[in-house]
């Protein structure tokens, strides 16, 4: 298990904006909890104003299977471009559900993805991606927030 | 000007999680974007996976007053203490705006509201707050991240 720090966080955010300077993206769509702070670093690079969010929960159905289920809507007002983050692809199951479930409600909009991490293992490539994940990593924002 | 380093925010957020512990909120709004770090990192510490967030733009309206339109709705499930997170508290009139709105929005949710600053000059004053912002806060998002 690998400790990601803000400084590793700080350096890689900084490479992300670059790859994705030619998409020029004009919202950024956040997969919460995990891709929220980098939404906000992301729109603070570009100056983007508009950051939304979207949130996922994993269910057992009744065949035992897992099903993610999506809660939020967004609204892009005419907006053509738009970014979707999150912190990692590992199994890819929910950056696929949300990129498809944005794409059906808004097919008017280019949605491009973009994560710090990339499992090859995952069902889906994001566009923009920095490092490849081999190890769990324990992002600082899971180790640094303690209620005791 | 006053750099507010990621090593003041996590000793802070941790202060204010500690502050908020007797609310024990079951999910969280982010203002977007200034809130929605603290709002994934306050998540992480009291482990709530339910993070929503609300976007705000000022508008100069035809009377040359500014007017502050908010976007995106949430929806909290029969949850009943929900916290609203913003960065700061500085004229106060962004969490004002969306403290009514949530409320009349959701009139059977108990809302709270934390900053990490909080101005005097603010017509409202959070429920948890952690530091008196006398000068411009320059915050590590603000500066961290650039296109060039």
């Amino acid at each position: 298990m690998k400790y990601y720090s803000y400084d590793n966080f700080k350096v890689d955010t900084n490479i992300l904006i670059k790859k994705m300077q030619s998409f020029n993206p004009e919202a950024i769509v956040a997969i919460a909890r995990g891709g929220m702070s980098l939404a906000q670093a992301i729109a603070e690079g570009l100056d983007l104003r508009d950051v939304q969010s979207i949130r996922t929960e994993l269910y057992d159905d009744t065949q035992m299977r897992d099903t993610l289920k999506l809660f939020g809507s967004c609204d892009f007002g005419g907006k053509k471009r738009v970014l979707v983050v999150d912190d990692i692809a590992d199994s890819g199951q929910t950056l696929e559900a949300v990129m498809e479930n944005l794409q059906r409600q808004h097919p008017n909009v280019v949605f491009k993805s973009a994560t710090l991490f990339y499992k090859k293992s995952s069902i889906v490539e994001p566009h923009f991606w920095v490092n490849e994940a081999d190890d769990w990593i324990d992002f600082f924002w899971e180790r640094d927030f303690k209620s005791d």
